[in-house]
C-alpha cells in the first residue's frame, strides 16, 4: 500500500513497456516446439485473440475527484491476503521456459505476495516446489487420472506439501485441437515432475495428457472429491452460468472463468464475456469467482475486478517472462504489472479494489 | 461411436490442418477453368465469404464435467443411418478435378457411411456411380429441364437406379452473375453422365445449364413432382420461412438451407444466419432441415446442429480433395471433419448430438 | 420484357464485369484535375464510401418456385413509361469527359428508354440537346440563380425545349469542402452550354457556381417555383423525412434522396440508409421517391426499389463509361446495369417490379 | 458574421486541407522527445484514437431550403462573446514546439477573437502573456499543488493579471503510463513560466507534474477552492455523468468534457460519446459545458455543438501548426477550422449555432 511509484514502469526488462511485448523477446530464447506450445491456441485461435481484445473494447469511465494518494492493491483469496488481486495461472513442463521452471515462478510470485498454482504435469515436483518456496501461497492444480488412486495420491501428497488450495481443471476431458503443436511435432516431457515415476518412457506431452485425463469425470466426481479433499476446491474452466451454480452445490469453494487460454475448445467467449454473468449466478453464496484470460495490462485487472472477479490469474506472460530472465523476469513483470494496476486505480478514482464498482465499466 | 482418436488430424493429407487450407492445394492442381468454376461465387462474393465468416462470428458456450469417454456421431437421415451428420453436396461436372469424378466421391461417402447427393450435370452417369457404388446412400439432384418428359425420365431413372432421396433445387431458375467464370471464359462439358444422350456437340457447361433449366418451374409444379415421385423429395435452396412452410405444405420431407455456395444472388444472407428461423418454421412436421454453405470445421457442424440443422452437407472441401488425390483425398477430408466433430462435441459436453441443444450457441 | 439474357453481361466494355471497374479505366483517359472533379467527395469522403457500402451491407432474402421465364423492368415515371427503373443523374460539364457531352449521354439515355437529366451547367446548352435527341425523356436540373430572372427564364426555356420534369437541387446553398478539388487546382469551364452568355472569361467551374447560386433560396421560394413551373417539379437532396413531407406540401411531384454523390456535406448518411424513412413519410401523397448515391449493380437497383424507390439515378459510373467510350460506352454500361437488374429479379423471384416488396431487404 | 468564403481553404499554410494533416508537417520540426510528448497518448493510445474516430462514426442530417446567404458563429462564453465556439486548450512547455510558445499561441487566439487557455506548466509566465495579448480572453489552467499556499498564489496571480476564468484540472492525481514518452526519455523543462520561482535544475517535465500534484484533492476541496477563487471556475476532465453533477453543486461555472487528450487513463469513452449524457446531467442550471479531444474537423464543431457542447477547445492540432509556423501557423489554422465550420453550418441548413439542434446528428 503506498502512492503510486512513478518510476516503476521504465525500469521492467529495460524497455519493455507492456506484457504483451514479452512475446516477441521469449520467441528468440524459445524453441520453435516450445513457443508452439505456450503461445499457440486451438483450431483458428479465435478465441486465443478475442481474450485480449475483449479486455480492449471495454470503456472505463473514470470518477475524479477522489484522494488517490495511496492506492490499496491487498485483497484476501480464500483466506489469506495476497498483495494484488492477481495470481500465477497453472502451466505445465516450464522447464521449456527456463531450467529452474516452477522453482522460478513459484519464487517471484511468492516475492510478489501472490498465489502461484502449480499444474499436474509441472517439471519440477510438488515437493521440490515446496521446499525451495515454503512461504509462498501454493495451489495445486489437478487433472483427475484414469486411475482414481493416482489422483487420490496426487491430492494427498500437496496437501502433505502446503499446498493450500486445490484447482481441479474442468475443461480438458480431450485436448483441443491445437493446429501449432500438431505443426511443429509434439512437445517432449522429459522430467514429469510430482507424475515422474508414472512416466513412460519417450512418451511425449501430449501422450502424457492423453493417457492421464479421465473423460468419464462428472458433477458426481466433482463433489465426492470435493467432500474428499483436505483443501478447499477451485473449480477451473467454468464460462456458463448453469455449471457455476452446479460447481457450488457440489462443494467448490471457487471458480476460475477461464477457457484454458484459448488452448480447448475454439470461439468459445472471452473470459471477460463470459465473467459477470458468472460472477452473479453465485453471488451471495460466498464462492470466489477469479479469471484468467488475455490478462496483460493493469487495465484488464481494473476491469475484470469491477466485473465481479475477486482476482484474476497470469497465464502467457508469465511463461514469456520465466523464458527471458528467469525468476527475475517473472518478478519485474509481476512488479510492472503491479504499477499499471496502481495507476489505473489512482485514475479511475479507486483506491481501492472495493471501489471498483461496475459503473466503472461499460462495453 | 467410440473415444476420440487423438491421432486423427495429423495424417489427413499430410500437413493440412484444417479443410479450408484444401483450396491451396487443389489451385495447383486444377486448371484455371476448372478453379474458377469450382472456387468462385456470384457478383461481389460477398456471400461466398459471408458463408463461412457467420459461422465464425458464433460463440460456443460447453458445459464442463459430462461424461464424454466416448462420443456419438450417427445420426438417421430420411430412415437410413449416417455415421455422421454431414453428406457431400451435389456438384456438377466432377470430371474437372479427377478422372473417377463422382465414382470416387461416392465411394468415399459410402466407406465413410455417409450419404452423397449426384448432381444432375454429373461427369459420370447415375447408373455407372449406382454400379460402382452400390451399397452407398445416394440421393440423385434434380433440375428441372423444360421438357417434363426428360424431368419424369431421370426422376425414374434415378429410382430405378437405388437412389434414395430426391433433391430437388430451386435457386437456380437462372444462372448467377459469376464474375470469374465470365472473366475466364466457359466451362467446357466434355461428358455429360446422366445427359450425355442430350448433350450438344461444343455445348459449355454454362449452354447446358441455360438450355436446361425451365425458369417457370413454380410450388404447383413442385406439389405435382414430389406428388408423383417415387422417392422422398427434399427441396434445396430455401432461406426464407415462408418458403419454408410452403415446401411442406407441397410435399416435401426435407430441406436444405442454402445459398448454392454463394454462386447464385449475391448478398443472401450466410445459410446459418438463415437456418434457425427455417427449422423453426417447420418445427413439428417431421421435417428433416439440412444445411450447406461455409462447412469447414467440426465446429460448423456442432453449430449448425445446435442451431436445427439435423445435418450438413460439405460442398467445395471435398472437390478440392478430390482433386488433390481423389477417392482417397475424400476420404481423407471426411475422416478430419469427422476427427473435428467429435473433438468438438467432447469439449462442448456433447457425447451424443441429440445434446447440442440451443444454449450452446450464440451469436 | 423477355427473359433474363445470358450472354449480354459478357459483352459490355470487354472485360468490365461490374460498373465499378469502370473508374480505373476511365482515370487513364481523363486529365487529372477531370478525374478529380468527377470522382471526388467532400472532406474525408466518407459518404462517398458509404454510398457505396450501405448498399453491400443489406441481405437479400430471394424466394423461390416463382415463374421468372419473363421478367419485366418496365416502369412510369412522372406519367412516362421507361424501360427501367433507372435515369441519368445531372452531372455537370460532361464536356470534360467527352467531346460530345451531354449530347452522347442524353442519346444513350434515350437509346436505353431512360430519362436523363442535364445540368444548369451543361456543357453543351439544352436547346442543343433537344435538337440532338428530340424524343428522349430529357429532365432539366436547375440551379436557382441569385437573380430569380435568370432562373425563370432558365425554366422557361427547358419548358420550350421539350424538357419534361423539373429538378430543382436544394443541397447546394454553397459548395461542399471537396479536398481533391482544392488540391489539384479549380475545373476549367471553357463552355457553359445554357448560361454560355452569362459566361466570364477565365471562370472556373467553382467561381460559376459560387456566383451562381442563391444561398438564401427557402421554402417559400421553393413554393412560388413550383407554382410557377409549367413543368412538374421534383426535388434533389432530401435525406430528412420532415424535409420529405415539406418537400411535398410545396408542390413538388417528386423527391430525390441524394447527398449528391458525396460531393456536399460529408458524414451524411448513405442515401439507401435514408431512403426507407422518407417514402414512408410521403405514403400515399402520389410523390415519386427516387434516389441517387452508390448504385453500381443490378442488386443496387432492386434493392432501392424494395425499400420504397421508384426508381435510382445513375452518376458517376455513366460518366466513366462517357470518358472511355462516348454514347457507346454508356450504352453499354446501361445494357449491363440492364442486364445485372434483369438477373437480380429472376433469382429474387420478383419477375415485375411490383414483386420487390420489403420482405427482400434486410440490414 | 457573413457568407460563407471560399477562398480561405486554400491558402492555409500552403497545401494543408485538414488539421489532420499537420501532424505531419510538424513532425519534421519537432525533436523526438518533443513529437512523443505532444503526439503521443497513454498505454495503448486507444482513447487517443477513439477521439477522432468517434466523431467520423456520426451521421450529419442536414436540413434543406434554409436562407444560409450569412451564417454566424458567434457565442458567448462565460459572458464574453467569441467569434466562434473555439477555444484553445491548455497544454504544458509550448517552448518544445516554438520559441514564442505560449505568446504566440495567445496572440493568435486574440486575433481569432477566441479565449486560450494558459496551462500552469507554460513556458511563459503568466505575467508575460498578459503583457503580451492584454485584450486577449485569457483563461487560466490550475493543477492543484500540493502546497496549497502555492496553489493559492498561483490563483492569486492569475486574476491579478487578468486571466478571466479559471480552469482546474482533475483527471490528473497521477500521470497516465504514456509509453511514448517513457520510450523515449523525460521531457527537459528549461523554462517553467509561472513556476519558475519553484523549479529544481535538471528536473524534467515528468519531474515537475510528480511533484507539483496534489493526489489527495476532493471534492470538498473543490467546493473551498470555487469558493475562494476571484475567478469563475471551470472543471476539466469530467465523464460520468454523476461527477457531472457534482461539479455543478460545488460551485464550478462551467465543465470540460475531456480525456485530457487520451493522455491519462487508456480505454476511457471517446469525449465525443461522452458529451451527451453530461450536457444532460447540467441542462437548466447554467453551467456551460465544453468539450475538448478530437477536433479536427468543422464537422466536429457542429457535432458537438448539436449534442449539447457551448464550445470545444483545440488541442494538438494547435500545437502542431505552433511548430511549424509560430503565431501565423496558428491564426492560419483557426481560419481554416473557422472556413470549415462556416460551410458546415450553411450545408446542415443552420445559420447560427442555436440551429444546431440535437435532431441534426445520430451515431
Amino acid at each position: 500500500m503506498g502512492p503510486v511509484t512513478d518510476q516503476a514502469p521504465s525500469d521492467v526488462l529495460e524497455g519493455v513497456l507492456s506484457l504483451a511485448d514479452l512475446e516477441v523477446l521469449a520467441a528468440e530464447r524459445l524453441s520453435a516446439v516450445a513457443l508452439a506450445y505456450v503461445s499457440g491456441g486451438a483450431w483458428d485461435e479465435s478465441t486465443l485473440a478475442e481474450n485480449v481484445a475483449a479486455f480492449r473494447r471495454r470503456r472505463l469511465w473514470p470518477r475524479v475527484l477522489v484522494d488517490v494518494s495511496r492506492v490499496d492493491t491487498r485483497v484476501r483469496l480464500l483466506g489469506r491476503e495476497a498483495s494484488m488481486p492477481v495470481g500465477l495461472a497453472p502451466a505445465a513442463q516450464q522447464g521449456l521456459c527456463h531450467t529452474e521452471a516452477e522453482l522460478a515462478t513459484t519464487r517471484a510470485a511468492a516475492s510478489a505476495g501472490i498465489p502461484s498454482v502449480l499444474s499436474t504435469f509441472s517439471t519440477v515436483s510438488m515437493e521440490e516446489v515446496a521446499a525451495a518456496a515454503p512461504g509462498a501461497d501454493r495451489w495445486f492444480q489437478l487433472y483427475v487420472h484414469h486411475d482414481r488412486g493416482i489422483t487420490a495420491d496426487l491430492v494427498a501428497r500437496a496437501a502433505a506439501a502446503g499446498f493450500r488450495v486445490l484447482v481441479v481443471t474442468v475443461d480438458l476431458p480431450v485436448i483441443g485441437y491445437r493446429q501449432r503443436e500438431i505443426a511443429l511435432g509434439s512437445t517432449p516431457a522429459e522430467r514429469l515432475g510430482s507424475l515422474e515415476a508414472y512416466r513412460q518412457p519417450d512418451a511425449t506431452l501430449q501422450d502424457v495428457l492423453a493417457g492421464h485425463i479421465d473423460a468419464s469425470f462428472d458433477w458426481a466426481d466433482l463433489e465426492r472429491l470435493a467432500a474428499d479433499s483436505p483443501l478447499p476446491v477451485v473449480v477451473k474452466g467454468i464460462l456458463r452460468t448453469d455449471d457455476a451454480r452446479r460447481t457450488v452445490d457440489r462443494g467448490a469453494r471457487g471458480i476460475i472463468v477461464s477457457n484454458h487460454g484459448g488452448r480447448q475448445l475454439d470461439r468459445v467467449p472471452a473470459t471477460i464475456d463470459a465473467l459477470e454473468p458468472v460472477a452473479q449466478a453465485v453471488v451471495g453464496t460466498g464462492t470466489e469467482v477469479y479469471l484468467d484470460g488475455g490478462v496483460r495490462r493493469g487495465l484488464d485487472v481494473a476491469t475484470a475486478l469491477a466485473l465481479g472477479a475477486r482476482a484474476v490469474f497470469l497465464g502467457r506472460p508469465y511463461l514469456y517472462a520465466l523464458a527471458i530472465d528467469g525468476e527475475r523476469g517473472v518478478a519485474r513483470a509481476l512488479a510492472h504489472l503491479r504499477g499499471e494496476l496502481e495507476r489505473t486505480m489512482a485514475l479511475l478514482g479507486a483506491p481501492g479494489l472495493a471501489d471498483l464498482d461496475r459503473s466503472l465499466v461499460t462495453e
